[in-house]
């Protein structure tokens, strides 16, 4: 795992030479010249999440509706929805996953576009829909996924990025933001706060993770990759959920992680931190300020939100695998899991 | 609490008579005749998962694409997604979300078919909707949502099943099982099993919630209600999702409530409940059957699993309480909770 998290600049990186980037770019001007009226995501698991800031891209980026699918409306009740004027597209690591697979072949039929977006293009998934992008995380040992996670989120950023161009090419100070990633990520991972910060949580008995709009997918996925690797409770929260309910949950024995970016996103969790505050909750900061009232930071460097889950990710993976193994578990081979999940 | 909870049977009769039939009816023709494209489901807490059911719902029923979309894309980050030939819910116990209204208000402006479903007709969210449904479930005293819930559920079903129909009106099978509602509410809240399990869970330091298809927005409501009410750490998975990783975190000491209906959710859970057995996890089966290697069950009548949402949910609501209580919580003053929040 360890090495899965620190190959992720590299990832970046391979992701953005010439010949990964203008596959990606062919598939995006395709969908762009397609037209889609809408985009239906369907993933689970850590690509859920990948999914869902694919969502947020979409309608912030592209002003086109997007929102997840449940495949099990599909492939349990028989739903067959009319998508035509839908780009479906179903996102998943291994391409394995038949559920997934068979929400693709409905669609293709039911007359949607369909794109797969996974780390093997051979796989049963991205033969179901007629475009595809491949990740090219390379393998991943962890079963917890890492690397192919944040793969998942550049490829879906560059191909959202180049629908919107039209073309499917970056516009310029798009492709300059996106090539400095890899060397943030580098110094995002060189940080070593994130370890240091493990021992704080070696007993705590439950965590709580909160952010809005981009962030939350971050929020989502590290709560996720806690209880995968260290089978703590983690009950992620968008901040306005959180507002709804579940605060009351929170006191001084449940630990915050609060990812806040610098724009409205990170702006919006204001107010959450402040009724946090008021329950004495410890609350940590993801970001690149100081927040009031959090009583650690872990610092990623100040980029658009939009961009932030790929940096804010990588700390916060750190953290799952030091605190998995200060609390003396294997996260490489976690209880009752396995790196492909069939599941109908 | 407990008065809400009883109310529920009274809630159902009263949503089916011929005044707040008609009105749904009307509703429900109105969108027919508009053939909207696809549904966009915009809730947040409980009535989120009203919304889900919603999703469910359109898919299944209806053939139409249908999603959840966050507020927080159009309300932080200013997305106007080109929502022309969709149809955007807003779902609101109160009627008085900012952020909701504000989607409603862009949606309509970009040309939208807009619904609201509130249990105030006057309220914000209703006066920015073209359509709106009045849920009828009269005051709700209790911070904790109970009543308006299954009204909304109700609510959502009339209108898709009057939408499928075309004309809103309710073919005769349909509106047969739906007068069977009210008394087998009643017949499902008499069942004292909800209470008498409460004392199992009285040290439970977390519990876990699962189902799949229609049984998923009940096993996320139950768990937001375990956590509203008993600041227990409740967390909900899709029965697929809970194999993909958090099942690592059941063992014996942590419940899993898993709500199983009869039909292909149900029957899907199977594998989920063989791999819990295999942890050794204590499974209590919310059902109309007894579940292979489950410690206990909380019956509830068979049904359709498409009605199955409107009576599953109530033993759970009524364990809720009874484990505030054991646990010395006063579940109508819940800890720094307000009954109508504001978010942006």
């Amino acid at each position: 795992m360890a090495a899965d998290i620190a190959e992720q600049p590299a990832g970046y990186a391979r992701l953005l030479e010439p010949a990964n980037r203008d596959a990606i770019a062919a598939v995006a001007a395709e969908i762009a010249r397609r037209r889609p009226r809408h985009v239906v995501f369907t993933a689970r698991g850590t690509s859920d999440h990948a999914a869902l800031y694919g969502a947020y891209l979409t309608e912030i980026r592209l002003g086109l509706p997007a929102g997840l699918a449940s495949p099990s409306a599909v492939t349990l009740f028989g739903a067959r929805p009319d998508l035509s004027g839908a780009l479906v597209v179903g996102v998943s690591q291994s391409g394995g996953s038949a559920d997934l697979t068979e929400v693709l072949r409905v669609a293709r039929e039911t007359g949607a576009l369909t794109l797969a977006v996974t780390n093997d293009p051979a796989s049963p998934l991205a033969r179901a829909a007629e475009l595809s992008v491949d990740i090219a995380a390379g393998h991943e040992r962890a079963v917890a996924a890492t690397k192919t996670y944040t793969a998942e989120l550049l490829a879906l950023l560059m191909l959202v990025e180049g629908i919107r161009a039209g073309d499917g090419g970056l516009p310029a100070p798009e492709r300059a933001a996106l090539d400095a990633l890899p060397e943030l990520a580098e110094r995002t991972l060189a940080d070593p706060t994130a370890t240091e910060l493990a021992a704080r949580y070696r007993f705590a008995a439950r965590l709580v993770t909160t952010g809005r709009g981009y962030a939350y997918p971050t929020a989502r996925e590290t709560a996720l990759k806690l209880m995968e690797t260290s089978y703590l409770p983690a009950l992620a929260f968008s901040g306005a959920d959180l507002l709804h309910g579940p605060l009351a949950m929170t006191d001084p024995d449940v630990p915050v992680l609060a990812v806040l970016g610098a724009g409205p996103g990170g702006e919006s969790m204001r107010e959450v931190l402040e009724r946090l505050g008021e329950r004495r909750a410890d609350v940590v900061a993801i970001g690149p300020a100081d927040a009031a009232g959090a009583s650690a930071r872990l610092p990623v460097p100040e980029v658009d939100e939009r961009y932030a889950p790929l940096l804010d990710i990588l700390p916060l993976q750190r953290l799952a695998l030091a605190l998995a193994l200060a609390r003396g578990e294997d996260p490489d081979t976690p209880r009752g899991l396995k790196k492909v999940t069939v599941t109908r």
